[in-house]
């Protein structure tokens, strides 16, 4: 809940409080990526879009400018992968694992899980693939000294994928009760491992 | 490809080569799970599968009985997990990695990743979340020794799910060019550091 827009203290609300932009804009990205998983990027429609985020379509006009530029934004990692690397590379297992637990518990987001949903087979699915391995896999890599840094780098990003998933798809309920911080210390360190080994 | 069922050598084939059983039934699991991320249980006809698979209705009741029997096979985990799960504890990490690639590049199949085709919401995927939960961590957890052997199953599951997703989905390029025992000697340590840390 963001406090940026609530009403001064001791005033009643004169209207339930509104979702956040940063939510807001999560919500209609999800909804984006739910249906780019599904349909032909030709036969999703604003509406379609809007409807699933629970914003009007003008909304989504106000903060993607069209519907191109919102599919394109979903289907690249750049934004995500800038976030994901944000560190020195001796903190930079920790800090990708933080980062993801802290997406999806306090965003219902994730930097890199929309690949899971890349169809196996037709163009999207290609892009989206391609997008993830240069924008994250690659750039990773030219981030690593030593031999090997291209395979290391897809290590370190499998790991990282993985927690995504049990957290995010299949719910671990211990992972999901835990603190974040006990489950940076289990878990950072088999990210780094591939890093700088 | 199959030799079991290769003519004697020097004969021409008298019809082209069949797959064999176990490729046949890999692909109307495949074929399944495509229909049960998309499709409601009772939406989905032998004939969908039938058509998907590429094999005659005929055949699917053959192998699993009844569309009931099948889809009550992809829901569950538990075949997957005893395979999975089939080495001793101080070895099981290696043994987790390399079936699971093993089973991706020789099969075509994955023995957890269909936990990311779970729908989000909906009877169907909290049906298979929970028996991922139960048939997969759970089954781990009972093997592990020392406290929080919950959470640490949900890890080293993690860690696997991850390399299912970049192997089989991202299609990483230096991962699929790698030598399996490669990968096994570089990614076995992550699991086993949570089965016996």
């Amino acid at each position: 809940m963001s406090t940026m827009n609530s009403p001064p203290s001791g005033l009643a609300p004169a209207a339930p409080p509104r979702r956040d932009a940063r939510t807001t804009k999560a919500a209609i990205l999800r909804a984006t990526r739910y249906l780019l998983a599904r349909h032909a990027h030709a036969d999703i429609t604003l509406k379609a879009i809007a409807d699933r985020a629970g914003v009007s379509a003008p909304l989504i006009l106000k903060y993607f400018g069209n519907k191109d530029t919102l599919l394109a934004q979903v289907m690249s990692f750049e934004a995500d992968a800038a976030a994901l690397l944000d560190a020195p590379l001796d903190a930079l297992g920790r800090h990708m694992v933080r980062h993801l637990l802290v997406s999806q518990r306090d965003h219902g987001a994730d930097p890199l899980l929309r690949i899971v949903f890349a169809p196996l087979h037709g163009e999207q699915g290609d892009i989206l693939r391609a997008n993830f391995r240069a924008q994250v896999g690659d750039r990773l890599a030219e981030r690593l000294d030593g031999p090997d840094a291209g395979l290391r780098a897809e290590l370190a990003v499998s790991v990282l994928l993985g927690l995504g998933v049990m957290y995010g798809i299949a719910r671990g309920t211990r992972l999901r009760a835990a603190d974040i911080d006990d489950i940076v210390d289990r878990y950072a360190p088999a990210v780094q491992a591939q890093l700088t080994p």
